[in-house]
């Protein structure tokens, strides 16, 4: 099966790790197709950020419907992911929640761990949005600078493992999430060196995402996910304007 | 001073209802500059299209920055409104937010009415990311066909009243907010044939926006809503890769 | 338009102290009317003195009805508030409830910063009324004695600073609240030494009443804050029995 | 033991009913001791009178302090329950708490079933004050005229049956508690007509009350029910004020 | 009346502590059946000693049916209560539930103290079962090695009492529960030197029986707690399959 | 990879028909081991059947460890999991947890739809413990008698499908879960003919079960999964005691 990796961040060296990372959980069957956002910024932490790249997820998923079989929204606050639900038929899981329902599975309480304090706030938005602020123990970041975004897993590792530690001593979390893409691939790493279960939201994300296509639900013709009916637009993209309009058959 | 009413929809008809109905309330030396999105859907009701009005109302109020003194986001579900809060230092007020909040002061639990179907999904979510479910006894649309979304509250006057009245008896609402630009100015009209107090979102938000231009608050330098440091963009507007790179002084 | 400033407290030094505060806000044609509670404490502080002031609420808006478009209940835990909404018909704003929904238009959680301990456990029950517990990051008050009431804000100034810092640096506060007619006016001193927006009560309430005024809702026939029936009374001021027996017209 | 029966409403025939009803479930040695307001209204239905009812039962409690070994707020919306726990010394009990905590041990979700719509909001309040919502499968009450409040529950027997079926049938109650002083006693007649157990509001009380005698629970000296400290007053009754400023002893 | 004390651990000891602490409240009429698990763990302290200490509770209650008036299940997380109160006619209280409920009437929050951490995860979800987290304060253990369970609470009384008040000052505690079966007892004796009421176990569940066998509450016919239909099994013990098949009579 | 099928009920029948509904959707290389529990009742239906199963679970895991790489716990209340999780290392899932976070990826809202009535209090409670209530629309039981509990399905298809189409027109469920042994399968027949996506108990739990192998999550040693310290028991099966006691190496 096909499953398309969807970074609404604009940088490639993102997308590469988080393929790679999910590559190592793919079941034998399954290819990750990768996808980098053409506009916006190179890597999504804030709100108006989020935004910006939400609006940019749905011409992605737009522009190449009928290539995969299942979609990731691969950004940790799964930007665009309610109107992704709408709009198309395949299915589509945003990084954040497969982490999270992952993680429910592994604990009572989960925490994330994270490697900039500006990601809190929006981070703290998703877990409410998903109705998952009971199982959320924590929400914990690096508060200090580092060299390269590209290198913040490898050079933080050890503050990384500390805060990963601390919120199971302090903050009673039970399994710890590590959020964003730049620390996607470092549960592998760090395993052995936190007392609790790790989650990486990139391979969460694949697992189920796998098992959606298994599981092959329909698409909802009624419910808040039914497709919305056909509506003119003005100025966005071809892709994204031909699905808005219907005129995708 | 000068209220921008930044309307995320793409058509002048619904701008122009806005300020009409909001000049009704207006304080004598207030003024109401209009703004009508020049990108996406002639009227939002998805959380797809709310997506894409996000991005877009960030992109418009960089645009007009350093014209007014407080911005309204002018559309019910208040899109982009949280990105707004973090860029700018301006006071920003969602249509959605002000109305609820007037409407906590006149009842325990307020209904919201609008004009269709399709909107309920994108203002519960709204409704939840304000933390107000709980104030929240219903939220009611519309379920027929109309002729026209410009002539939707006169045609369909007496069904939004049954409605409005029915959140009340079946409900417990204690006051109605009339949700969505089409129903602006209803409330004046239908006041005294719903037997509790009528909330219009313009209204309230043009009170809002007044309220907190007085109160004159400081920009949060730190806190979730302090500016987020300068980025990089690509293919932003100008005007809001300005504003997300600081080079906006 | 003139709006009433029924203090519940009996000491008329803390009634200038919120009438000066307010007169920085409000609109050139607002008057606003102070009124001192005649029995009860100097000060209320606990519940049984909010209880005692609660009744004596309703007994000052009664007297004075009639003269004034809106009336502030002027002490931060509400006191007779849903009471006084069932019994008139003119709008009614809580000053602890305005500073709470103009802080929700300033950042995601608010702080509230008092001057006494024991105004905790009072305060907390009134968040908890208005529902706005989830949008509260804490409530901090003095825990030291101070010279005189009526001087504390300048006394201490720097140690009610500090505390609201800490609320933003510890409990994730985007907005501070400082609570409680001893501190009205502060805010405006101190609002470029602390990082957040500050909240003022009076000033809040002030601009609410003013905006309830232009909005001009009618008066609920239906819900929980219709009119009750009239009834007999025994012991209660002339003002209020006859408010109470329906003899006020 | 002694238990103080203090009831906020001035009609002594209601004070009479509850005495009566608790004495069917009092242990052998207890003695209940009746009171009644003098000043207030008949029978408290709303938020203004419970406002009212509120103060007036902490000058109650402060009269007769120093004869009983509990005391018993007897009305159903506890009004003064948080205030007379901070002034005083000996364990006080609320009607509706005392019924809601009984009725948690006799089912998972409980009713409130009672005589008169203008109940409901002032219920629905008190539910939520103690925390309990979650338990609370309904408030339902008899929405038409009745002849006398004093033979409501003879008068309207089938009636409110016919509501306790209902909550168990629609709403999901385990069981239904019969609330307000009019319905004293009614839960024993017709104990065999409902398929849940019942739950007497005077009755509950009454074994509460007993039961917190002979746990003996000390005088709080910190947290929410410590004393407050010594207070000046002005116009309120010398009990209360001996009360407040300490002068009690 | 008889009160079936149903201790679900294996030890008799923590039996006799049990009964001894609960005679202390009993009214003067009751006598405390004690009766010990046969099978099961000396000492609960997990959710899957709490598992098998559930199954092993209903055996207990139906090898014991008709020998006495109300049953307590006397482990503080209230293994089997539900089941409990579904096939019996009997009224059943949990320790944690009888205490959680006492509390409510002693403070706004209570906290739990208890003398092993293995019981927080236990303890926490238990309180969430009865719905009373947001009653809750906090659940504090002791975190050290003891010499023996049945001295625990003599060795560690003070650090037991440090932890009381710990969570006095730093949570918010109105009242603190003494947690678990080995503590029963203790309230008495460090009365005065925890500054806020005490709750025992024991001692609250049998006056909340003591209270329910006066109320006389009829079984449920309707409802969760309705007796289920007949059913077969196999392998169970005969008393308990006798009630689940309806041979009881 | 190997996962158990652990049926805490007595009838092999369901047991079958679990393990072909789930290989429906399992990967090529994954072998659902099949096991039924030798004591209990053949369907568990209510809080006291669901006690007795889940300390039954214990026993059957720890029976058969060592011999799979993951277990199901084989019923929709997911008797035993939070123990399970305790006591053992491998990955356990719980039917009715891996529906609802399968759920949670296809819709805001899930209804529960099952075949008899005494199920509701027991769902309810297991939806509340995964603190998933506030995704959950609502739960809809037959309330009707059918002949064979084998046959369900089949013989009350049609009522089935318009219990779970009333969900999505009455309660806004956007997705479906059939819960229950009994329906395993179902949903593969009907999905055409209910306007949202259907989710299958068993086979939501085969694909979670596969992605937690191929995450291959450590097992806790902190938190409140950690394994507890070893501990001596009394009358248990000799495989549990022997994980109780840590003597299964």
């Amino acid at each position: 099966m096909k499953i398309l990796v969807a970074n609404p961040n604009t940088s490639t060296g993102v997308t590469d790790r988080l393929v790679a990372a999910g590559k190592l959980v793919a079941s034998p069957g399954t290819e990750l197709l990768p996808m980098t956002a053409p506009r916006g910024v190179p890597y999504i932490a804030t709100r108006a950020e989020a935004a910006i790249g939400g609006a940019m997820m749905l011409e992605m998923l737009a522009e190449r419907r009928g290539t995969f079989d299942a979609a990731i929204v691969a950004a940790f606050g799964d930007p665009g992911l309610g109107g992704a639900r709408e709009l198309f038929d395949f299915p589509v899981v945003g990084m954040a929640e497969a982490a999270m329902l992952v993680a429910c599975t592994l604990g009572r309480k989960f925490a994330i761990v994270s490697f900039a304090k500006a990601l809190e706030p929006w981070f703290a938005e998703i877990v409410e949005w998903h109705g998952l602020s009971g199982r959320c123990a924590a929400i914990r970041t690096l508060d200090e600078a580092f060299q390269s975004i590209d290198d913040v897993q490898n050079e933080k590792e050890q503050v990384l493992i500390d805060l990963a530690i601390g919120t199971v001593r302090n903050d009673g979390a039970d399994v710890v999430i590590l959020a964003g893409a730049p620390l996607a691939g470092l549960a592998n790493k760090i395993r052995e060196r936190v007392p609790v279960p790790l989650v990486d939201g990139i391979q969460a994300a694949v697992t189920m995402a796998e098992g959606l296509v298994r599981l092959n639900p329909r698409k909802a013709t009624a419910g808040t996910y039914r497709r919305p009916a056909a509506k003119d637009s003005k100025g966005l993209s071809t892709a994204l304007a031909n699905v808005i309009g219907h005129r995708d058959a």
